[in-house]
């Protein structure tokens, strides 16, 4: 079922001390990467979108805190559990939605409560077990998703959910890995994604690294695709459940979620438990991340839009568990979730 | 209830004996005409959308006719009206799915049928009492749908249906302009519609000249924007309303309109009788227009995908009858239309 992923597309990586990142605001025009030496260049580039995706960048915000703690502790060794709140802030506050930054920040200051001596070493090694975690519960839904993919079928994703976005093979994109190579998937339909166009710009330049056949839409075509039958499922990655199912993902998804409910086209959401936000009721608590209205009035750095207009643009939007058929996750397949059933199956680690 | 329009936004003018067509692909960053002096520059200019909008291109066509019949008669006095109908293949085939196109043909080729002698004169006033008719269509729609608008309504739209869509004042724009004047429009909301950014490019550009706020949101964030309740009334045109009701129109619409209907919002088509195919039972039977897939793949002649990505891209999509709420129209409006409320109330004047 696995299937391996190119070298090329892995977003975080540790290398000689540092946090190196794959720059995906230049992609496809450009590979370049950035070596972050401290938490504030991390929180930058998180909050700049050079590294995105919410399992990704809680990965990137864990090596963060390794920087944060080497620093910290050379300059104060006594006071260095303290002094690295400051860098908590910073890297709490990079973006509001995801809730897999939280999480892995909560997990990185779990371990720091019981250091003693030079941190470096025990953290690197928390935050490469968040890392490899992620890519095996990536590994373990593509598995799980596949298995709901029936032989034949042509499936429509949005964003990027693949190694760009993850530890390094993919959520959604995962499962679509998983099953093209199971031979299950006949096409694959990514919307592009506007305003930031990680459709276009990384999910179809994933993808070609793989030759795994892409044809691109405008967000607005996606219903009617599917009212010409021609997609069998909606597969995509989410920033934040709440405990009902209610899922915050990139802005467009909820469009998408009601024209495949319209068409009897099933809809899956495919995310780590980490990704869970037990302590909401319900998606109406997930703070919604609003970005600057430059995305939306230029285009590579050209005015698209006249001057005096303005814009709208939050970066994601609630979909009701109502409409979503499959949460998958790495404990299992949540059919149909609702709070009853998430209870069950997602204890989270930490 | 009127309002005036700006005199750069005037898509299609008769001067001089040429057609000036305003450059709609380099809006908004130049504003330029081009001087179409033959049938062919015409077709020319329709396909590669120079001048868009379906009331637009059909006015746009009826002055193709004038240039082709001056042609023809001056070549051939005795075969002129054979000779012509090349000149009609032309413009028929220029794009397939706007409707207003073969209806303002078919009425130019009516006309030719009872004439005698030098056919300029007697063209270019058919060609102009079309212009004249669609903007007094235009008022009058603005004012009916106008009505429908309660005091303090946000709106939404999609694509662009103004001045540069129309003979002069617009139908969907129209309506938006009526009731803004009328004081009953708090915002308006402009769907950027890729891939063409029409909403961006022109309806921003547009009502900015009219000094009317306008903030865009990208095509996928319209669902969400209407589960927070801020639109009341979704308005657009419409390219070919079948006789039951069914209105193909820019794709995106029937995205908008599922939402719409999802979260109780209004949902307004406002289009002329000569949008009417009566001789379609459904919207099944509308051809669809492809578009070339570089309107997705690249910006501003730019590659934004990686190489090897395929696009899929429909220039329209079919909005059922059922999730319409309003079909507004120069004779009237017909709320929830139908085949049978069609059938009476609207008697095409061809």
């Amino acid at each position: 079922m696995s299937f391996p992923v190119h070298d090329s597309v892995r977003a975080v990586a540790w290398d000689n001390g540092a946090l190196r990142l794959l720059d995906q605001r230049l992609l496809p025009r450009r590979v370049e990467h950035l070596h972050c030496k401290d938490a504030a260049a991390v929180a930058r580039a998180i909050h700049d979108m050079a590294v995105r995706g919410a399992p990704a960048i809680g990965i990137a915000a864990a090596y963060g805190v390794v920087l944060a703690a080497r620093a910290r502790y050379a300059a104060a060794p006594d006071t260095w559990q303290q002094d690295i709140e400051a860098d908590f802030a910073l890297l709490f506050d990079a973006r509001p939605t995801a809730v897999n930054l939280r999480w892995a920040l909560e997990r990185m200051r779990a371990k720091i409560a019981g250091l003693t001596g030079d941190p470096g070493a025990a953290l690197l090694s928390e935050a490469r077990a968040i890392h490899e975690a992620d890519i095996a519960a990536n590994r373990r839904m593509g598995e799980l998703g596949a298995a709901l993919i029936e032989a034949g079928s042509a499936v429509l994703t949005h964003c990027n959910t693949g190694a760009l976005a993850t530890g390094g093979y993919g959520t959604a994109l995962g499962v679509i890995r998983a099953a093209y190579a199971a031979g299950n998937i006949t096409q694959v339909y990514a919307g592009e994604t506007r305003p930031w166009l990680q459709g276009a710009r990384l999910t179809a330049w994933e993808l070609a690294q793989e030759r795994i056949p892409v044809t691109l839409i405008a967000d607005g075509a996606a219903a009617y695709l599917m009212a010409l039958g021609k997609v069998r499922w909606v597969i995509v990655g989410a920033d934040r459940i709440a405990g009902n199912g209610d899922t915050a993902n990139k802005i467009g998804t909820y469009s998408l979620a009601l024209a495949a409910r319209r068409h009897g086209v099933k809809f899956m959401v495919v995310a780590p438990l980490s990704t869970l936000d037990s302590g909401l009721a319900s998606g109406a608590g997930i703070p919604i991340e609003q970005r600057p209205a430059e995305e939306i009035l230029t285009l590579n750095g050209q005015p698209v839009a006249a001057p005096g207009a303005s814009a709208w643009n939050p970066s994601f939007d609630i979909t009701p568990a109502e409409l979503i058929d499959a949460w998958v996750n790495e404990a299992g397949v949540v059919l149909q979730p609702t709070a009853d059933k998430i209870r069950v199956l997602a204890r989270p680690s930490v």
